[in-house]
């Protein structure tokens, strides 16, 4: 898989793809982050991005050409499955969709910046606009670093564990059980005994009945339709 | 307002606080961001912050003793409104979560890596658990970035211009309306001559209508109980 970024603010993304697990894909070879500075598209010596709104009000815009030359150059190397537009009324991202777009080849995530982007990029260019969740971000950058690496973690491979993955919350529709580690006891407080038991099968009926009564508390609303 | 954020990949969140809007509000003194290593709190030559889950099954678990030493000596120094916990599990994070954040002096924020953090810490020290959306991340990081971000752009003074943020997306309930900036027409696309009238009246109607279009078509959820 193959993540192009297109931002005004690179440095914000410098940080989640040179670490982690996001890196060990990087270096494993089965996926590639590359984040492309706007700036470089830009024309005149100014290198403008972003402008004025038509019909006035606070914010600047980010302009329809540097994006245009951004994505044609991008779009003439390969061919890409998505143009992805993060924006807060985009569709709200959740792990069916991580798991449909793992399954992509080459993705293009366009970050909006400012007052976001000038409308024409949304109707020529864009397959999928996406929001991380109801609430405002001062640009799109964070939430395209979420969605690659909510993306990237699911491909195999990538976790060191495979099942790793599968046992997270939402894969099932279910939030994960509590878990525990060393010491057995803290200042009093102690790990429940069937986990130190050792009796597989007892812990796993423990840790899904926890899963649910987790969920029923917390998430009723996954629960809906479900029989448990 | 001071934020301290501890996680145990720090260099994950190197991008987000030292560029654009967060290190503005820093340089100007209105909110801090403090990273901390949680490994810096591990005790041993091996600076052991994880360990395997009570029970089995894949993925490590964060212990509590370095969580532990690293809240007590933050909370040693100065008074915390909230210790947050990043998790899939939490309270989902909206528009009127940051609103209600932005309004404290400090917080912590801890964040989960690998299979999460002990129980144990969760009941000792934590006063809210936030989720940013139902999807999984590799850790709490970008989750932390993400409140962060949201909470502190809502402060008085760090955007450049107070009412950028008043017209966001959710803040009244509804989404943004388009946005446009030059050129007026690009490649036969043309920015709706309303902008361009300079009739300030027209224009706010014609954003308030296309507001409510766009809420409508996008998230009739925002709008349910409204009269519009």
């Amino acid at each position: 898989m193959r993540i192009d970024i297109i931002t005004v603010v690179p440095a914000l993304l410098e940080g989640p793809f040179s670490h982690s697990i996001l890196k060990r894909a990087e270096d494993k070879g089965i996926a590639t982050v590359r984040v492309h500075n706007l700036r470089d598209y830009a024309g005149g010596k100014q290198k403008q991005v972003d402008d004025y709104a038509f019909g006035g009000g606070a914010g600047m815009v980010m302009m329809i050409e540097p994006i245009a030359k951004c994505i044609e150059a991008l779009k003439s190397e390969r061919e890409y499955d998505e143009v992805i537009y993060m924006s807060p009324d985009g569709k709200t991202f959740s792990q069916s969709m991580a798991n449909e777009l793992s399954l992509r080849q080459n993705i293009i995530i366009l970050c909006g910046h400012y007052k976001g982007v000038d409308e024409r990029v949304r109707e020529k260019f864009i397959t999928r606009e996406i929001s991380i969740g109801d609430y405002v971000l001062s640009g799109g950058e964070l939430a395209a670093a979420v969605v690659a690496d909510a993306i990237i973690r699911l491909i195999p491979g990538v976790l060191n564990d495979e099942t790793s993955a599968l046992t997270d919350s939402f894969q099932d529709g279910l939030l994960a059980p509590p878990v525990y580690t060393r010491p057995a006891e803290y200042q009093g407080m102690k790990v429940p005994e069937v986990l130190l038991s050792g009796h597989q099968a007892k812990i796993e009926n423990w840790r899904f009945e926890a899963s649910v009564r987790r969920t029923k508390e917390r998430r009723p609303d996954l629960l809906s339709g479900k029989e448990l």
